[in-house]
């Protein structure tokens, strides 16, 4: 049967070079996509698995909200306005738009207006799970993402706000990271409501593309978020981005609010005295904090990573931002009704692992095959024997999977770094022992059979 | 910060009414798409532990290729035509279309013609991960799955199509099941082909037309599915499928064909040789079996449950399949000159946990959290003592994290079925001591603080 491909969506000529086998489908992955191999999958089960004893220990519910919600459902929320209507992946069903969730939060909240009076409220869920961001193409922008997430929803204690920090850093400190490594960076939207007000700015249009501005001080340095404040900035690529058109002296109250050390709305000020009770010192308050998504209301969090890494130029930057969060007690009521305040935290494991390779030498034990070699098809009885031998005492094994013969076979062992091979060949069989080669040291030795085992699990 | 609806893709009409307030976003999930809850996804993580461990015990690798491909890349192997050119979510990007992955098996081809030379063969990966599929909607009709798949790459060898028969196997026992409670069946292709050329069928479109056809036996039963070997369907619906257009004579060659009940193709005659080997019993040969994709090339396995479960309208039915695979030896050919045979095998993870949900009392615990309940704030410190206490000896614990008096937090402790709700007031505190009341029994006790963590563990 000759494979396909799937030709609906090319243009008639593509259609034809496609048929005439002209043009091969590419091999390549769309930019922001990418495959993950063993190491990185097996570190990222390790943050999981410590994320879910975690939150077993601190009485959180686990959830799973679908990828897809209806495109109105979760409205759009994000901050980035380079692709005006995208910056999310929506698809056309039947009279209706679906999206692909560009978080776990919005999905949340549909979840909880869905199922509001079965659910007993405070209600403490977590996630884990891929949102998708449909971001402009390019190198470093990565389009989907490993998310993990835990609500407080139904209750304006801050003790709630307070506990998601100090389970992050628990998190962290599970996950191999000391002290010194990270921070919890914590502000308020209050703080910038405060500024909103002094400046006297008062159009939705404005403040939002103050906030954007803001947002971006980290990325681009004060100079170059400073012309967003203002009249706009052109990038590097030369595209133009509309500035807040805030006056010299507007942007210079800013200037020197964000430059304050010291915490003036009272979240925030009540959420330290919870720190306080928890003995919890990994915190600073930091008005530059913004995040980016517009619901919050409140309380926000930003945990950042404090040590450097190798960025694709081989130059050593700061590592940045792993996740945060913050308090969004409206977004439940955008579906109706529903008085339902709630706060919230992230991570993005996939950077999360990455920095955890780049800072830590992790002994990932990824178990090799032992290889059972063939000599003669019609022994595949024989072999078997062996085999089940060392899967029933959960030794990773495998009789040779390919066709070749001796040569290939020893290639094969060594090429996916087994720690040794075993030959079972007729003189073998009748003295009901192996030959075990040590693929490591290249030594080689007879053994029974019934000491296989204790052999083998000698230097695996 | 009100929340915005993302308006891109509503209709003048609808964007005025939700600026106006008029129309809330849906709390509804689209058709095809569930939330998934605590008990569902434990039993969900037990399935997935095991799967890790055996196909470590297999010697297999852990491999993850993104949801999106390039949509030439991965093509469209997909038999539903009842949504011509789709059946796939599909994304228009810059130049290049983009797809959601329906399948693991196409993304893995790609990635084996990407990094071809670097890839020691043969090369055994296994991957877990969601797929989706543009179905029509409707009830039971999901659109998003996880699956499990494992492959062999690189070989030929039929041991290796034997031994995802059995690595199946070993993943059902271990998950709980009775040999009696499921089957393996095995066919293949060159059987399909046989008869093809016994009916002298040469056109592409009437075979593929046939395999359709017969794919729906099992759920149309054989008097419809003769319907689309002939002229063609009407459905319920009134919908009207064009049929494989065969003679009558063909039809019955077809019928008698598959009521064999032995194989006669040379590949399941050695699988079963291998099969024996492995002392494996639990498969049967069974020529209906067709499996839908059409990359496949030689022999082809499902797994099918042989216990009744209920259906949407409460009836009693047979649970039928979980999963399949088979050869696929020319997929990887399809990117370029690369000789490359393959075989593996998928299973559907949310059907496979409904069925175990069905078959098998689980004890799942759910550790839901001991209570602290809240009397005065200014006592949070005292609180978080206890707590830290509780927590450090990993059991589920929380203060209180809601805003009401004694009476709501003893409603919510009992609504989340917390074991018990520990009491720390003035007089405990004074004496060193909390009150416990185990919220099974009702009992109330004073414990010392330094016996509590003991107390507990007796009842949790």
């Amino acid at each position: 049967m000759e494979p396909k491909v799937d030709s609906s969506n090319l243009s008639p000529c593509t259609k034809k070079m496609v048929k005439q086998k002209k043009i091969k489908p590419s091999k390549e992955l769309p930019s922001g996509f990418e495959d993950r191999k063993e190491k990185e999958l097996l570190i990222r089960d390790f943050v999981i698995f410590n994320i879910k004893e975690i939150m077993i220990k601190y009485g959180f519910q686990y959830l799973e909200t679908p990828s897809f919600e209806y495109t109105d459902s979760i409205g759009k929320f994000l901050p980035d306005k380079d692709r005006p209507g995208e910056g999310i992946f929506s698809f056309k069903d039947e009279a209706k738009w679906l999206s692909l969730r560009y978080d776990l939060t919005a999905p949340l909240a549909r979840y909880i207006a869905k199922n509001f009076n079965e659910i007993q409220k405070p209600f403490k869920r977590y996630q884990l799970g891929t949102v998708w961001r449909n971001e402009k193409p390019g190198p470093g922008r990565y389009r989907e993402f490993l998310q993990f997430d835990a609500d407080y929803v139904g209750t304006k204690n801050l003790q709630t706000d307070a506990e998601l920090c100090i389970l992050i850093s628990e998190i962290l400190d599970r996950c191999g990271l000391e002290k010194a490594d990270y921070t919890v960076k914590i502000s308020s939207r209050k703080f910038t409501e405060n500024l909103f007000k002094k400046l006297k700015i008062k159009s939705k249009e404005q403040s939002s593309a103050i906030l954007r501005a803001l947002d971006k001080i980290d990325r681009l340095g004060w100079s170059e978020a400073q012309k967003l404040l203002g009249e706009g900035r052109k990038d590097k690529s030369g595209d133009y981005t509309k500035g807040a058109n805030l006056k010299k002296d507007q942007i210079k109250i800013i200037e020197d609010t964000l430059s304050s050390k010291t915490p003036n709305t009272e979240d925030v000020l009540e959420i330290i005295k919870i720190f306080e009770a928890y003995n919890f010192k990994n915190y600073k308050f930091d008005p530059s904090v913004i995040r980016g998504l517009e619901y919050y209301t409140g309380p926000i969090f930003e945990v950042n990573l404090n040590f450097g890494v190798k960025n694709l130029k081989g130059q050593i930057v700061k590592f940045g931002s792993i996740g945060g969060g913050g308090r969004y007690d409206n977004l439940v009521s955008n579906f109706g009704n529903f008085d339902c305040p709630a706060t919230g935290i992230s991570i993005g494991l996939d950077r999360l692992v990455y920095a955890l390779i780049q800072k830590k030498d992790f002994k990932i034990k990824t178990s090799r095959p032992v290889v059972i070699c063939v000599f003669d098809e019609n022994n595949t009885k024989k072999y078997v024997d062996i085999l089940n031998k060392l899967r029933s005492s959960n030794i990773s094994s495998e009789i040779y999977p390919g066709e070749g013969k001796l040569k290939k076979q020893m290639e094969y062992a060594n090429k996916i770094e087994s720690p040794c091979v075993i030959f079972y060949g007729d003189d073998e069989i009748k003295k009901s022992e192996v030959k075990l080669r040590n693929l490591k040291t290249g030594e080689e030795s007879s053994v029974k059979i019934e000491n296989l085992v204790n052999e083998i699990k000698k230097f695996i």
